[in-house]
């Protein structure tokens, strides 16, 4: 299934479920949508901020249709998943933006760490959460975001345990892939960076960690996203956790060098 | 200074000094000189040990004036001190190789840390046994060469502390320098490659860890001395150690990328 493909199903509401897995080859992208007040200001949070929110496209304000991201995608429908924050809280899981009356929406693509994960697999390095079929572990840290308007908070980051060998072939290949988070930001002592507990993840699933591994620590898609509902604004929409819009773009394109 | 200067100094019998700060935007290389008859055996074991052995430059038979190292090049006269193992021991220490008898002897140019250290210095890392003025920390490790003909034994690592974060740009700098060692080959745990305690280098001097730190390793160009010890044969040329041959090659011209 190309990801044209899989987006014509997510349209004609034959596809329902969180995209890890398919489509390995092409990128996939967070969505964080606010209204045209706020995106001056979340678009700075995200140039100040490029680790956890490497920005793939930006749109203007009112356009859903987005073809740098791939043929024909709209936004409102080509999402097998959307989560609607009112006021900071949770307010509607819809599978179509279609009702959605406000005109003024901005849509910012933010690039998502499957994409590198699909080059640290093709490179033989293990990953057990997708091994045990696990959502990925991710902790808030006691770094600060750069601030910029309403939009602040601390960096959320993912975690994924390695020997140390692949852990610095994981620095070599992430490094080259800028666009969905780069290189990891920290390797080793999880309290260095705020985090007491590895086991008990503040987002995602905990996973084991062996004695001749060590956790090697990523900026994550879910940093704007947290960042974003402190903010508590009237109305942000992004997609459901897990449910991302699969783009045209091949992850092997995003390679800096 | 330029490297012809200094190598004109040190043919002059004016410098005999380590060459540890001097021309320091320059490669300097670890030298290992070896009868004929073991020199196919060595290029074969530096071809299988590149992280260890990355060669800059290998001689013809009975070659001295390497110009593919810098104008002028001889090898006998421009190295500030040689010794000269037979059977494997030390047996002189030589400011001039005019007096060797062997006409067959083949100079290999192996690639030293110093011009990665320029690097990361350059990038703000902290590097404390430059700071200290001490001899980078090396051990033996349980890592086995890939064997060639009498070539064999483990791989030795040199060693230096920083913060995780400095740990990773130090991976993404030395990456591109796979002429001088590359990246690293292990980051914490020093028992899993079989050092038992890094305050008891093998060679050099010890260094002292902030909780902060991680211990980062590198090959080391002293893997084919030990080496080539070992396999203790008639005779074997070294340069001094620190005393290395300075090259016209501009650090900055062996990043790959």
């Amino acid at each position: 299934m190309t990801p044209f493909e899989l987006r014509k199903k997510v349209r004609a509401g034959e596809f329902r479920l969180p995209t890890a897995g398919y489509c390995g080859e092409f990128a996939q992208a967070n969505l964080v949508i606010v209204a045209k007040a706020y995106a001056d200001a979340f678009l700075r949070f995200c140039l100040l901020n490029p680790r956890a929110c490497p920005l793939l496209s930006v749109g203007q304000p009112g356009q859903w249709v987005m073809e740098a991201l791939g043929q024909d995608v709209d936004i409102r429908t080509d999402v097998p998943g959307y989560y609607i924050y009112r006021d900071g809280e949770l307010a509607e899981d819809l599978s179509s933006l279609a009702g959605l009356a406000e005109a003024d929406l901005v849509v910012f693509a933010i690039g998502c760490s499957f994409s590198f994960e699909q080059m640290l697999l093709q490179a033989n390095i293990r990953l057990r959460h997708i091994e045990q079929k696990k959502n990925v572990a991710m902790y808030r840290t006691n770094i600060a975001n750069q601030p910029a308007g309403p939009f602040g908070g601390n960096l959320v980051v993912s975690m994924r345990p390695m020997k140390a060998s692949d852990a610095i072939k994981a620095v070599q290949i992430t490094s080259r892939f800028p666009a969905v988070h780069g290189a990891p930001i920290h390797i080793g002592e999880p309290l260095q960076i705020g985090i007491a507990d590895l086991q008990k993840p503040d987002f995602g699933d905990a996973i084991s960690i062996n004695a001749d591994e060590i956790p090697v620590f990523w900026a994550c898609g879910v940093t704007p996203q947290d960042a974003i509902r402190s903010a508590r604004l009237p109305l942000v929409v992004t997609h459901k956790p897990g449910h991302m819009l699969v783009t045209d773009i091949p992850n092997s394109t995003l390679a800096v060098f």
